[in-house]
């Protein structure tokens, strides 16, 4: 197997997302932000994670595995329309220089990770927020219904649409 | 065992109060409210199911399992407060005339629920509706985050306040 000078892992990408990822997801829930995975956005995307601060505003992060997987994603600023907060969450591994320094930059090391940088704040049009934690509300407790009957599951996942 | 005339179940109370349960959050799903158990409001009490209309509305669905349990939770007003309709939901065995004729109900059979009688609407004033959906939104997402990572979750329950 050939490596990536940016993905020199001893651990399968997969594996190093879900790490950072549930580093990340601790992260916010030992400060009072709540953690959402996968949220599907207006515009098509849809973030890693987006946790719902305890004032109101939203925090958007993405997980990044490794430099390729960075750069392969070009459009990582459709996520700043529909957030505060924009922050990269990656491993010790990661080339950090190649972030933008406007993002907030969380860093995973095992099951802790900590911030690096904070995130300059772009807050979200009150009409957007207040749709957006709508959604948000609805894909949360859609997942949450879907899984309390496992007779229904499917049923309600599919009526609920949720993804 | 002697039984109370209003509670002639040949099921328990418990697995009532679950199947009738069940049954609504599957009503709700099928036409798109979004169901939430047990939800706990600012004053103290918990509704048994609060659901998410499309129209960012909330019905707060109480679940009696017998006349008894109805008869104790004196209370119930409580919970309009908190929701822009109220319903009961309720089996075929239940004594619908105790039930007070200005909230909906839901009544089940088996996994099916109809609604027998829509609710009046005493709809939120918006500062209340906006604080009640950031509180769904939170305990909806706290919940499912700490599921999200079992090695995790009692202390992402503690963190979160998901109760």
């Amino acid at each position: 197997m050939i490596k990536s000078p940016s993905c020199v892992a001893l651990v399968a990408p997969a594996e190093r997302t879900l790490a950072v990822c549930r580093a990340a997801m601790r992260f916010c829930a030992l400060r009072g932000w709540v953690p959402l995975l996968e949220l599907p956005l207006p515009n098509g995307r849809r973030t890693d994670i987006m946790a719902l601060l305890p004032d109101g505003g939203f925090a958007a992060i993405e997980v990044k595995s490794c430099a390729r997987d960075f750069l392969s994603d070009s459009k990582w600023s459709d996520y700043k329309e529909f957030s505060d907060m924009l922050f990269f969450a990656v491993d010790l591994d990661f080339p950090q220089d190649l972030l933008p320094a406007e993002c907030g930059l969380l860093v995973a090391e095992g099951r802790e990770a900590v911030m690096l940088r904070d995130a300059s704040r772009h807050p979200l049009a009150p009409a957007r927020r207040k749709a957006l934690l709508q959604r948000y509300a609805k894909v949360a407790a859609g997942r949450l219904a879907a899984l309390s009957d496992p007779e229904a599951h499917a049923e309600m996942r599919a009526a609920l649409r949720v993804e």
